[in-house]
């Protein structure tokens, strides 16, 4: 008899984004003249540039003859982007990461997940509170979370670590041994980033306890302030105890094209073990590799045209985060992020809990945020809002803002 | 201390293409004027149809203008194309699969691998020998084989079921309980296939022992022979035992641009637990979706024009398939396979060993196959040819090979 893994049973709902749908889906259906502005989900707006277009086209091309068909490609990524990559993400900011060091992918979420293959499960995890759930849903799928309980919305064997204006955004080292830690940089849901110092210290700490840092760099082209690691592998001694993992979906609008690529080190080894190579051979055992055409896309963001016509799409999307930004504090809040984030997070009346809040900016705005509140415990009193959206709209909500607090 | 996941310890290193290309190369080397003929990968040659990467092009065109953008997509598949593989790959057969019972991915080999996390680590798992070795080595990352044993090379814990002529390529249902039963049909490496009644035998076995059997079906689109099920779930019972695999790679020439199907029926449940939503949360929150590109090439497979030209391809290597059996035949040898396959499955000479008659293949013939013994023990006596070459070239490697046995 075939029996299940016990743990998908002890998984929560996964009520946050749905709970917004609902909510926002009985007020337009209240109030069908409503002009709802949706600043609450984290994906893009703006369409691919045209190098990476015209990159895409050409690599269709190659598949529709003979000559210059592709099939199988290296499960690692070809080259000519694995190459790039290393050129312009790494060695263009003095940092040294071999080709054979990068693994492309469908994405950095299938890689954040997949990731725990090569681990024990007996290994204890320790993320930051909020967090982007996908860390721990995948964690508790492999057993490594104990048991969920409801009363502290949290998992027995997960340690948190509060991450709030109290303390900076900077998370406090451990007090008990962890084993791998996730972290992400600039932060999802917080926009907030760690420097050069707070990262430091967690690479010493990682290395002193043996311990695995996965450092989630998804944003990290929105950083614009000096002093900001774009990448952990800038930190003295991360080679030694980091997995850093990289997307092409915020930074050139490849949420529906799929590519995103993981670093693992060849200095890094636990138990005597490679895990660049244990990772190789992961992908080579359970992944064939990312497609040709998106592949052939990623690469045209490293070509100079590419690289101009993707700062500019950024551009656009910082202008929204300065405009949510000015127009929050305009209006009286208190808010983090943003400078060098497309997230912005808002700190709620005093007294007003994050879904109320909600609700309110909802009822009142017309404006559609995330309730802190749904990123983990410590993201009360917090809502997230994104600046991936249109900029006369993102301008409008805060009008809107304005007028409510005016 | 981090520390990492033993079971890859266990693994023994992937031997077969790398010391097929190592022959293959120091032979080339020593011989820089022979022709050879490669017949011994699984990957396609044939271009994608025009069809497809018209639709391609225009999915380009579609995420080029922000009105016709595409961001996140379903993690499921988008529903144009759910919709047409329900339609014709199973309601054109008879058989009813819901729209929420297929999941697109980025093709069958991740799910074949991913379909692991939904399952106990303790399940008896029964594999074919010969293999596809995905099948094996992604469980015995998982901690489901036990030990590699050289001698017998294979795993202490899984369950080996012998697939030979002997027993016309049927394996024996098993003398001990088995959990999870992996079949592929039309066979890799064999290229034969399962009738009707031989599969009922093990959904019956699946139903009675409660059972999950895998069917992986990539190579479906190579039969032509009546009475052959296309879909394991065209036989009466499967919805309560079976997940089947499907891939574009094969049918569609999708190899390089990546995109497959799994099949997770809702009646499908094992301790109270319904594997369609252990699936379904699985994907949510390790994978983002199969890019949007892509899913458009897959949709027009499916159109009538897409369809018309994807037989045309097909119809070219079931040519080839056709000129490997008779030429191989005529020669002398004994075949299976090649009737629904792309797949040749060629008896070596009477005590000459799947390695000694590759060499042999290599040396007199300049023809390149795979020895069946790297598929497992019972693959020895055995070499694979592909269909999937030039069509002047297959005819030319069988007339090099009708000389050698002259």
């Amino acid at each position: 008899m075939a029996n299940v893994n016990e743990n998908y049973q002890k998984l929560p709902g996964s009520y946050l984004f749905s709970e917004i749908a609902r909510r926002t889906a009985a007020y337009a259906e209240a109030h069908p003249d409503a002009q709802l502005i949706k600043m609450g989900i984290g994906d893009v707006t703006r369409p691919l540039v045209p190098a990476v277009v015209a990159a895409m086209h050409a690599a269709v091309d190659d598949l529709a003859r003979a000559e210059t068909f592709h099939g199988y490609g290296p499960e690692q990524g070809y080259d000519f982007l694995r190459e790039a990559i290393a050129k312009h993400d790494f060695a263009a900011r003095g940092v040294d990461i071999a080709v054979d060091e990068i693994f492309v992918s469908d994405g950095a979420k299938s890689d954040c997940g997949n990731i725990g293959d090569i681990f024990d499960i007996n290994n204890k995890i320790a993320v930051c509170d909020p967090v982007y759930p996908v860390y721990v849903d995948t964690n508790a799928m492999a057993g490594r979370a104990g048991d969920y309980d409801e009363a502290v919305q949290g998992w027995t064997n997960i340690y948190y670590m509060p991450t709030t204006a109290e303390n900076s955004f900077s998370p406090a080292l451990p007090e008990v041994p962890v084993d791998i830690i996730y972290l992400c940089s600039p932060n999802n849901p917080t926009g907030t980033v760690l420097n050069y110092e707070q990262l430091k210290a967690w690479v010493d700490y990682a290395n002193e306890n043996g311990s695995v840092i996965m450092f989630d760099a998804a944003y990290e082209r929105f950083i614009v302030e000096e002093g900001v690691p774009h990448s952990i592998f800038e930190v003295e001694g991360a080679k030694t105890c980091a997995i850093e993992f990289r997307s092409f979906s915020k930074t050139a609008g490849f949420t529906g094209a799929r590519c995103g690529y993981t670093v693992v080190p060849k200095q890094l080894v636990r138990n005597g073990q490679s895990l660049n190579a244990m990772w190789n051979r992961r992908q080579c055992t359970k992944f064939n590799g990312a497609s040709y055409v998106i592949q052939r896309g990623a690469a045209a963001v490293y070509t100079e045209e590419g690289a101009r016509q993707v700062e500019e799409t950024l551009d656009y999307y910082r202008e929204n985060a300065r405009v949510i930004k000015q127009g929050l504090e305009a209006a009286g809040f208190t808010v983090f992020g943003a400078v060098n984030s497309p997230y912005v997070w808002c700190k709620t009346p005093d007294g007003v809990g994050s879904w109320e809040f909600f609700d309110r900016l909802l009822v009142d705005c017309n404006v559609v945020t995330t309730p802190g509140a749904g990123f983990g415990p410590s993201g009360e009193g917090y809502v997230r809002l994104t600046a991936f959206g249109d900029a006369e709209a993102t301008k409008e909500a805060m009008a809107r803002i304005g007028r409510m607090m005016a």
